[in-house]
């Protein structure tokens, strides 16, 4: 296993951080990089998406993670052991990313000789809705032990949202998730926004969101019409 | 139903909010009211959790609930439902509450007249942790579909708990959780800190959280040593 590499970010407190975003996002489309931000709750299955959606397009595309996190090296290890660039963030106990942390972690992991580069930001699901990290979409996960209301509770994440994966699907059974419901919730956040079910343990739904994400990095680089 | 009451929580930017919190202690000391601060991400069972406790220690104790999301009003329909007094905490976007932000809350739920308060924070496991709430003992629950390793991601929350509850038990086979793991993770954090598994579905676990419980509102309302 390659060893892993620990980025102790530098909180920098821009004035504007929008207008920070707005610039590397410019930076990025020049160098034909595509930054997809994925936030979810703790434990709701970022790192085994991610997996997901590297396994369907790792030919296609060359892919590197950045895994952020307070503290701790977990996910780092797993994306490495499945033979995927990854680099190790801690933020210094902050719950979130802003655009120029983004900066120094794309610099890190060379993003310049990458298609895509997937942030996991901190899992949480209020603060880091609140920063533009610089990415072109946000995808947004919830699994389904955490219940259908979340739209209700934390709107933001949910207005950020460009797709939202609902996550652990194979586990239906087991709690009461109204799916129907779950979409009308998205939809009043945020209408028109995808929403995928998926099971990270079984696969199922991956294909489809791999192919929206596909769909907008090819949009990105130019090669179709966003 | 009563009707719900939605607060809309000021920031106050206190410049010590630990000395608040100190302060307000205090004054929950001498008028001899438990607060409890509940903390988890979101969807790993608070509401139903607090349910179970109140169902267990409302024929000993008085007894309110404070439900603090940033939008929404769910938790205080669930509550009110099952005849439990309880106030719907808007917190305004912010992302954890601080101890002046409860000095209003518990105004607002005539706390002199109980004997315990809970606090249902934002479901976060990052924020809430930094901002002493006042709160006389913090209780923090992990999902099991969350997954074992989260006190080596999110280590301040762990280190704030005075006890940990493992809801959703009854998912356990569902889910890859190690137990004896995430009580060693825990104890890193917090020696000695106990860990009691629960399931709010089956209500197993809640015989004895409550007795944790009961035995910690004694204390402090001085009818046995602490």
């Amino acid at each position: 296993m390659d060893q892993i590499r620990i980025i102790e970010l530098k909180e920098t407190l821009l004035a504007d951080n929008d207008a920070d975003a707005a610039r590397l996002r410019e930076e990025l489309r020049e160098q034909k990089t595509f930054y997809l931000n994925v936030m979810s709750s703790p434990g709701s299955g970022k790192t085994s998406c991610i997996l997901r959606l590297v396994e369907q397009l790792r030919d296609a595309f060359r892919i590197g993670v950045l895994e952020a996190d307070i503290d701790g090296d977990v996910d780092t290890r797993t994306m490495l052991q499945a033979g995927v660039p990854a680099v190790q963030l801690h933020t210094g106990g902050m719950c979130h990313l802003d655009a120029d942390m983004s900066r120094q972690s794309l610099r890190e992991i060379g993003s310049e000789a990458l298609d895509l580069v997937i942030l996991e930001n901190v899992g949480n699901l209020v603060c880091p809705a609140e920063f533009d990290t610089g990415a072109v979409k946000n995808l947004v996960i919830l699994s389904v032990p955490e219940g259908d209301d979340k739209p209700l509770k934390y709107p933001l994440m949910f207005e950020k949202a460009d797709v939202v994966l609902v996550n652990k699907i194979d586990a239906m059974e087991v709690f009461d998730f109204d799916l129907e419901a779950f979409r009308g919730y998205v939809q009043k956040r945020h209408a028109g926004c995808p929403v995928i079910p998926v099971s990270a343990e079984t696969g199922e739904g991956f294909a489809e969101a791999a192919n929206w994400l596909k769909q907008q990095i090819e949009a990105w680089k130019g090669e179709v019409t966003a």
